[in-house]
């Protein structure tokens, strides 16, 4: 299995973030990705390689321009206007009726994004930008032949709108690289991309950029909304529209879902993918499913990941793993190998 | 001129509010009316007056009645949630196309808030009904015919929206007097009233409450929403709609605004509210317009205030203040005494 990772998404390193009322540490740290790295490379995957560069196309495919635009150029005018340079903080939020924009990118921050936690440093964009080119890089293997490739993406995408930054999401990068393999043909049936969501919160962003279309079928399995982030998206009863409707399945889960539960609802959402019967899988990989994570709630041990992994490999599908979430730093490496060494090995 | 000040204003005290990236002190603190209760009862204005209790309903004519509960009734549940017991700190914002509100009324902080400031601690729903019934008894008591009346609020309530709560403020205090003024009927004529708004800020929430009305005519001189909050509402172009339009009067001001600059914007709103004709007017008042201001940008010097508060005069209606925005926290209540003792010396 082709790894990609880029050695930048250490650009992006806020210190702190806001939570109920407190700092507390940046829990989106780079070690989260050293440590993925640390892990894919003990459990032997196959080769790791940097992203290519495939230019802002396939970016701006998914994403508005005028919010790619303030995501490259929102750092130094935050600065220039004698705010704090640790990082761009969004505190106030264009709610609904509040349609105007304000020019000075500075004051958009609350514009383009969903929370507090998209902390815009100096160098969050080209982090974010070569998450994206690590996404397409996979998305370009698979799409060549290989059965499967593995993002090492960070900062993650999944919660990122086509216009909003949001859960420390700044570029979507599962639906920049499901986007990009739509549009690569294969000969004589629809194009199609399943994107499968197994990070613990609903992929907001992935839903809401796929919801009016059919070509991509968003399946998330996720804590129900109505207990953890995002709130505001992620009902089971949200389920496309036009083109869409029937083509985005939520499965909300409750606290303390175990390995067995968890694998059985997998099951279900794989049975719903081989109904759809896509060309291509795209797996939206968070680990914070795990019994130890400090922000979710489910009871996931270590064995559930390599099962896992087999039984999105029965999809028999050519498979591009994202990295998204996951937060119990010490395990979090060998939980994310495990799910794809249960994948190469396909046996539940 | 009669002034209604309530003590429970003491019980809305968080300690710390989100900025930029940084925990800094509570601006809208106690301290404030504390300061401009001292100022008012030095100069002499007239009885200080506890507010009488007109009840939920005219809150519930101005607030939708979910907001309304959520204010009421958050608190504990956000402490039963296990979350942080100084108070409800929203982070995570319903964006554009999230309509799902979550049950849970601890979740529903970012679906009912515009921004960070908006902290609820055990007391703040006593603190804001108790300011708007300070609101309803100074009109009650100009709708008796009293000439005048100062409404002490705190919290503030300008930026409050029908459902939302926003910049310090929860209710809107002004508009829920205004309001109740439409409804004292005067024998003969349409019950009019003009809501003047001279806090530094744009009052986005009083706005948004009258903005398809034309029996209130809002009317706002503010620091320009392109560099203040609330960056989404407030520019010149915003008039009403519907049956409102051409009702609603923004005129954004540049930084350094002087005495003589803004007297004549001041001038200009005035010519505006006498061509209009109402029966009443409401003045939300903020002294953030002052040089030393820590939040404001205006350059406006203590000799600026009794001249605004004869310009108002000259109005010559039935007029209620209702205590906004100020956080020069030394001068505060002698700038808010100084636009009193100026409204009823009547001469610029």
């Amino acid at each position: 299995m082709r790894v990609i990772y880029s050695d930048k998404h250490h650009l992006h390193d806020p210190p702190l973030e806001y939570w109920e009322g407190e700092m507390l540490p940046f829990y989106e740290s780079p070690r989260r990705a050293e440590m993925i790295l640390r892990a894919v490379r003990a459990a032997e995957l196959g080769p790791i390689d940097a992203p290519s560069d495939f230019g802002l196309d396939p970016i701006l495919a998914v994403h508005d321009a005028d919010y790619v635009h303030f995501l490259q150029h929102v750092y130094p005018a935050w600065v220039a206007g004698g705010r704090n340079p640790k990082g761009v903080h969004p505190d106030t939020f264009a709610m609904r009726g509040m349609v105007r924009r304000p020019r000075d990118l500075a004051l958009q921050a609350g514009y383009y994004s969903h929370d507090v936690t998209t902390v815009i440093t100096a160098g969050t964009w080209q982090a974010a930008y070569d998450a994206a080119q690590s996404a397409l890089t996979a998305a370009h293997w698979v799409a060549k032949g290989e059965p499967a490739a593995f993002a090492v993406c960070r900062p993650p995408g999944h919660h990122a709108h086509s216009d909003l930054s949001a859960g420390y999401c700044f570029l979507n990068n599962a639906a920049i690289a499901a986007h990009w393999l739509t549009e690569h043909a294969v000969a004589g049936r629809a194009n199609t991309v399943a994107l499968l969501d197994i990070d613990f919160h609903h992929g907001n962003g992935s839903q809401q950029i796929f919801y009016t279309r059919r070509d991509v079928f968003y399946v998330s399995l996720h804590a129900d909304p109505e207990r953890h982030y995002p709130y505001f998206l992620g009902g089971a009863e949200e389920r496309g529209s036009g083109e869409g409707y029937g083509y985005n399945l939520n499965v909300p889960l409750p606290a303390g879902v175990t390995d067995d539960a968890y694998l059985a609802a997998l099951d279900q959402a794989c049975i719903a993918i081989e109904r759809y019967d896509p060309v291509w899988v795209v797996v939206s990989l968070g680990v914070d499913t795990f019994v130890g994570d400090p922000i979710g709630d489910f009871a996931l041990t270590r064995r559930a990941y390599p099962r896992i992994g087999a039984r999105i490999a029965q999809l028999n599908r050519p498979t591009v793993f994202i990295m998204e979430g996951g937060y119990a730093i010490d395990c979090l490496g060998e939980n994310v190998a495990c799910v794809l060494t249960g994948f190469l090995a396909r046996t539940i």
